[in-house]
């Protein structure tokens, strides 16, 4: 390598540098996804409590364009996480929740949107490794001691509100969207109720409408229920114990079973197991295929989450309502509902829409024709890709 | 009085004494209803042990024929009891469950049919001193121990074959009908099943066709699973300790839950309580008005139900499958779902007609208009009153 070459390999590094710099978050390198941390020094609860070193995790894909103004935020759902798209190594056995519309070319296009996603303030999701949260199993920064019930309550408008700090320090000046599934629909519709004037565009999808239903109230409770029942909780004081991971388990089996279909669950689980080892006609301790199979998989789910994370983040959606609010709203909104949600069925949407429009607000919905109830806002969203393409479009 | 006068009085009440012994179990006098015991010396279950003194109460309605073939049997719903119709006392607070439709002059009339109504085995309310059953709570006559998880498996066809013992003793020819809600309905399509020249007619209200969907199954095991995680179970060995009171309720809490519906709820609960002590968006240990609600109402439900006929119960229904046994049956059979029913929703029921009558055979389907989900099944079943006495009169 000559000198002349040196220097023009030099003025390219330095461009690709600067370009660099000019993305500060930009996250999504040949295809492989980074998780970034950030800390707020202070936040101060809607509750009304301060607390100090709230740290969260995000992740990026696709840049920041010159005006800051094309990025795309994507709200994670109750058990989610940041990961919404992407791998963070080739051999990851499954990308990113929504990565069949994130990325290249794809509905939420990373070639022109830049899509941010953070975790939650008490993300139940404490044991994977990838995952930052700030909520009752953090330890508080003055005692070193876990929070436990000493957290105060959240709400998803201090979630929203942790997030906005991040896009602040990013200097986004404007979102294109922001768009999630389920708990997600709940953050972006706080987002539009919060910054109207900074969040156009709202993608609510497999979610309530403007508020939690009384009997999403009372199916959230009964979530939380078994972890109560759980000796092992000790009224949230288990940390250095052994956690209500029985209780959490149970818990974690009614998500599951509330997010699925009638019609699914039969093509999964409906045709009998004749080599089962398990009698349930000829012993009580033994269970029904489906029953086991659910156990299995929510045993397995339980040792990577917080107990007091799901407790708090299903307080937290059972106190969503922005049913007041409505006027400040001037985003418009798609609801994709799923056809066979049995946790938030689409005439929940459908009525929402109704309400907005008649509030002299734009609001579109798209069915999503699936079996797979409430899941189908992860599984099958491909199938409103290009409803969601157009509606970023518009 | 003189003797002419006397002996024609006398005639008058052996008369009347004749037909009292022609009807020997009818206790519907005056309206006033009776609870009555009938004891099996030896029963074989389905799981092929043997029981014995297998006692159980009934009710009955109405008055025998001469041909002893005017009978209605009512089976009983997963927390109900025989008491279907009827008052015990003027000062009751409510009469039987489907008083609305079963009476002098109503859809299921006791002026032309013989109403006969009983407790299940297991049935759940061992606190209630009408009700008389043989289940996990009972003693064992051989040890005078209570059974625990001693007591074998039973199953909704077990249900029937102790009830068919009952009528066998009363001398009855031939049902008139069968006809039943949620579980009773279970109950009715076995009645079907197991005596096909005996049963012409089958009301199946609020029932999920002629199996336990996997969904279904899972609701069922999601409704035990609190029971079980309350530490206080014991493994189903708490008699003479404190009973699982905490679990119970919390069963109790979503079986109420998942028998009702979205707009039914939000009428009931959807307005917030300004005049509540209790502030959820502050504490933890605080709950949602529509949680303490139904946390009351259950707590108060536990105190006359045994956890373990609970179970028993539960397993029962997960059982539940006739679908290759569908060309036994000879009856036509009357759907009736509720339009609004999260637990078995009206699908099953138009399935079920649509199979039952590819194979050659009549069904008819009845959906009840109503906004109060599973439990429409037994507070508006009078709306499909005339659809079950014309259904009665075919």
């Amino acid at each position: 390598m000559n000198v002349r070459h040196f220097h023009r390999h030099l003025q390219r590094l330095l461009v690709l540098a600067l370009l660099l710099l000019a993305v500060p978050a930009a996250t999504a390198l040949d295809g492989r996804v980074e998780k970034q941390s950030f800390t707020l020094p202070h936040f101060t609860t809607e509750s009304g409590i301060t607390l100090k070193q709230v740290r969260f995790g995000y992740e990026t894909y696709g840049k920041l364009n010159a005006r800051r103004d094309n990025v795309v935020f994507i709200a994670h759902y109750f058990s989610g996480s940041s990961h919404a798209a992407g791998r963070y190594a080739e051999q990851d056995a499954a990308p990113g929740y929504w990565d069949a519309i994130i990325g290249a070319g794809k509905p939420i296009d990373t070639d022109k949107y830049f899509v941010v996603s953070a975790d939650t303030l008490a993300n139940l999701n404490t044991g994977d490794p990838r995952v930052i949260t700030t909520g009752p199993a953090s330890r508080e920064p003055e005692t070193g001691k876990p929070y436990g019930l000493g957290f105060p309550v959240v709400t998803p408008r201090d979630f929203v509100r942790v997030h906005k700090a991040l896009l602040d320090t990013l200097g986004v000046t404007r979102l294109h969207a922001v768009a999630g599934p389920s708990g997600g629909s709940i953050q972006a519709m706080e987002w539009a109720v919060l910054y109207p004037d900074y969040v156009p565009r709202v993608v609510h999808a497999i979610g309530p409408g403007f508020r939690m239903p009384a009997y999403g109230v009372a199916m959230l409770d009964s979530w939380s229920a078994p972890i109560r029942l759980d000796a092992n909780w000790h009224g949230g004081d288990y940390y250095g114990h052994p956690p209500p991971l029985a209780g959490l388990a149970s818990a974690l089996k009614l998500v599951r079973l509330n997010s699925q279909h009638f019609d699914g669950v039969e093509a999964q689980y409906g045709k009998r197991d004749t080599t089962a080892k398990q009698d349930p006609s000829a012993r009580m301790t033994d269970q029904p295929a489906i029953v086991s199979a659910l156990d299995a998989l929510s045993r397995q789910r339980a040792v990577t989450i917080d107990a007091n994370h799901f407790l708090y983040t299903s307080r937290a959606y059972q106190l969503f309502d922005v049913e007041q609010d409505l006027a400040r709203i001037k985003a418009k909104i798609l609801f994709i509902p799923s056809r066979s949600d049995l946790l938030f069925p689409p005439f929940l949407s459908q009525r929402a829409a109704e309400k907005f429009r008649a509030a002299g607000k734009q609001a579109e919905v798209f069915v999503l024709e699936s079996e797979s109830g409430h899941l189908a806002g992860l599984s099958d969203i491909a199938k409103a890709g290009e409803a969601i393409r157009r509606f970023l479009a518009q």
